[in-house]
């Protein structure tokens, strides 16, 4: 197809798909004529994979960039190239040190040595599950999060993993990691306090709204 | 107590704590002399509560002055009042309209109503869902959310609700209700990336790094 087709195709404007191909985070399309290139199908995926890190992940170009680097080396393991996007998605954290957080990071290493779950050392959730874990110590909060862990394991497991095509195209399962990451995580968090709104309703037998019918 | 006490006790600074007093975020402590006012307990579990709101909520100071307002109003059903602080941590969005807007709020009522779950027709989450409903409808992905629904309410009953107060003081319930909020979301959240991370390990057949001994 044309770029005048790849742009109406894929929603965005021939300004930015030119702007994508100049930055190199889309392939140059197929020379056929002086001024003419061919674009295709793996264009599209490309596009579409763009847009999930720009407007769902929210990432700066500069992290784009480093996704994009490790889908095209072909070279680089699926397992690593979803890592490469997982972690760019992750929020900064300032790591600390002192006696706190040194506790922090064991509960963390045994939490998921206990669970049997197989992630890398460096990754970032760990510091931030630490983080959070100093902070729910500091507060006398309770601190056990294997029914967190569990949920958390279920959800991913029977849902989430089955909707990202390990053996398809690289874009094609990088977008469907940060699409179930973000969106899943948004979802879960409304529906975790419309939860508590309800339970608390429950607990101090509230009645509910005449007009709620429905 | 005595305001440098107060100070000790909170770890907040006597600077802090006047600025509280100015802005009516803190009640006035019992006039015992002409240039000494006595503090109590109640001083310190407010001090407590202005934090949580503050370092852990991260409200806006005009966000706090209405929650502080419903804790201080004894004729708020707790209820009510533990909604404000709610209501007050949920994110603002951008209601759309359109037909993707009324089949998405149409299936956060169905799910709720299905669910038997007590939400008010103005809870903020439910406009949360419904945008990242349209979002996840868009892109084509799975659009059931039952299975998220019955986990965040497993959470909630069996653990969330356990750690708020609801006959205690009115400043500690609130507390309660925005540490849990914020923190145990954020836990499960860095959880979930976490358990992503172990079962694509698991699903793309990745050796475990030689040196993850423990």
């Amino acid at each position: 197809m044309r770029m005048s087709q790849l742009s109406a195709e894929s929603g965005i404007s021939i300004a930015t798909i030119k702007y994508y191909l100049r930055e190199g985070l889309l392939h140059q399309g197929e020379q056929v004529a002086a001024t003419r290139a061919e674009y295709d199908e793996s264009h599209l995926r490309r596009l579409r994979l763009i847009r999930a890190l720009l407007e769902v992940g929210r990432l700066p170009i500069t992290s784009i960039k480093k996704v994009i680097e490790a889908v095209d080396d072909e070279n680089m393991p699926v397992h690593d190239m979803l890592g490469t996007a997982h972690y760019a998605l992750s929020p900064a954290v300032e790591a600390g040190d002192g006696e706190e957080w040194t506790a922090a990071r064991e509960q963390v290493d045994h939490l998921l040595a206990e669970l049997g779950w197989q992630v890398s050392r460096n990754a970032p959730p760990r510091e931030e599950l630490a983080q959070t874990l100093v902070k729910i110590r500091q507060l006398g909060l309770n601190a056990d999060l294997t029914p967190y862990a569990r949920a958390a394991h279920q959800l991913v497991t029977e849902i989430e993993l089955d909707t990202v095509p390990l053996d398809g195209p690289r874009d094609a399962a990088v977008e469907a990691l940060v699409l179930g990451t973000v969106l899943y995580g948004k979802a879960f968090d409304a529906l975790r306090r419309l939860a508590q709104e309800s339970e608390s309703a429950r607990r101090l037998k509230v009645s509910p709204p005449a007009q709620e019918g429905a």
